[in-house]
């Protein structure tokens, strides 16, 4: 099949920046120094490619996502790296066989982790973010806490996601440093082997968790690739151009095929002056005609595939695979 | 069921402000006065509401659609009410017995509602949003080229979208009856008996459009409460308190679960910090516990719609009915 073929907004991977961009991955964090976030992508395809460079563990956001895993035989050694209140359908996983890791970050989710059937947790420490995480200093309480209540504490997890666009690299590492102190100190009181952190944008800077949580490094974004990580550009929303010719161009590319929350999405020659439900307008730098084909790179990659059913992986103009999108909802 | 047993996050209606909404629409705008959009619900039951209380015809935005409402047994006058260069499923819904009216504003469009077995047509003309459609001059031109191509105009369309947000009544007012001149001189080029415009913001102001394409109306949002409609706001997502007590709170609630296009949702007594992929952080005013369960105020109704499986109808606390958003996807 070609693009050509494809009904659009069509979601494409390019698939020799994909492979570039996991192999760079692999060669930098080999192994279970990766245990990469599935969040970005929620494609189990995808998962098992990761798998295959020998990734064996996943990092997860929601309840959804280790279902899907565990469903596709990828459930070896989940983190669901985020509190839950309701651990029900993930103790349903692990009676049937797969690993399942949460965080825990008050008495009320270790309550909730004991009341659902998962035994395996972390300890999430606020490194920063001012998101979820206990204080460093709570953290040994806490995991005393959870062994008191008869859970596995695996060890700590603490996100730098407020570190992840700084694009100057000297203020990066040193900014991460200081993160990581924070959670190496709560490491120490908790316990276990495991300091899970990180992302694409920290990957390199962050040496002391002992795994990185990186997620969208295979598909990238225009915020990533800003900051000058070895990452291409491999997703794309492609569109026709359903309208010209009164001085701009209007593609069927819209908000509802885009996360909006990184703002306007860029196209290649051209400038993007709005987004409305399912129209991108734009001013071409060389002639448009009615029915091109336009890819549009998205500011944002998570959001913008989890508006979409499934994900074509192309070469230049051939469709070569299409995935399903399977780790969408809740 | 209770609210507290769904898996949040969950898309919550209430009940009795939507219906509030349907009736007092229907009762500014009766039977084939209004032809309601479905691109801002997707649900397929949504739409057989509408139906029942008069609305026939329908207004779609996508293929996917026109098809579901035509799977529904509601395709007995759908305008997609978009430019689209595949008709060949459009087509195949026409063979099948739907009615279905395209918009085209240019020879292009035109040719490919012919090839793909579409029949009739609108004509789209710029009224001033700058997106799809042709000159108000050149409309006349177009329903020719379309006759002499076999196909049948049924009149003009043009989406005053610019002006739905306006908040001041007089200015409203006046600018719709700008564009509405636009769309008359057209329409008196044109032909036909079908004049289709308007909106949610301008579904009074605009008395010249035989018909109104309003879909916000039943469930609305942040953006367009502001505005002084007399629609409530029956559309909430529904997250739970999952970590707190650093000053903060944090729900299960994200981007990923929220269009962000028009910015960060709301929350009656709180003040909200930031939005990531699957947390709401924010203030409130009372205290806050983990496991609360918070309504979240979307600030654009489309596309958070969108990003859901299913909708709940509710009645305060309790589950009265669930619908599929079925609508979703291309």
């Amino acid at each position: 099949m070609r693009t050509d073929e494809l009904t659009t907004p069509a979601l494409i991977v390019e698939r020799s920046v994909l492979e570039a961009n996991l192999d760079t991955m692999t060669a930098a964090l080999p192994g279970p120094r990766l245990r990469p976030h599935v969040k970005a992508h929620k494609t189990s395809a995808l998962a098992r490619r990761q798998h295959a460079n020998g990734h064996t563990g996943f990092t997860c956001a929601t309840v959804r996502e280790c279902e899907v895993l565990a469903a596709a035989g990828l459930g070896a050694d989940l983190l669901l790296a985020n509190e839950v209140l309701d651990t029900r359908r993930l103790g349903a996983l692990v009676r049937d066989g797969a690993r399942v890791t949460v965080a825990v970050d008050s008495p009320e989710t270790i309550a909730a982790a004991v009341s659902g059937g998962v035994h395996e947790v972390l300890v999430d420490v606020d490194v920063g973010q001012r998101r979820c995480g206990c204080r460093p200093e709570e953290a040994g309480e806490l995991a005393a806490a959870a062994r008191a209540a008869g859970l596995s504490v695996r060890g700590v997890m603490g996100y730098e996601g407020h570190l992840q666009g700084l694009i100057d690299p000297a203020d990066r590492a040193r900014r991460t440093a200081e993160s990581m102190t924070l959670l190496l100190r709560a490491a120490k009181d908790v316990g276990g082997d495991v300091i899970s952190g990180g992302g694409t944008g920290t990957h390199l800077d962050n040496t002391w968790a002992t795994e990185i949580q990186a997620g969208s490094y295979p598909l990238m974004d225009t915020a990533y690739t800003k900051a000058g990580h070895p990452f291409g550009q491999a997703l794309f929303v492609l569109g026709t151009v359903i309208s010209a010719g009164r001085g701009h161009a209007v593609l069927d590319v819209g908000l509802k095929s885009l996360g909006m929350d990184h703002g306007l999405p860029s196209i290649t020659g051209a400038q993007v002056l709005a987004c409305s439900d399912e129209h991108t307008t734009f001013v071409a730098d060389d002639p448009i005609r009615i029915g091109d084909r336009v890819r549009v790179l998205p500011a944002h990659v998570d959001p913008t595939v989890a508006l979409h059913e499934r994900m074509h992986v192309v070469d230049g103009d051939d469709v070569v695979e299409t995935w399903a999108v399977d780790m969408r909802g809740w």
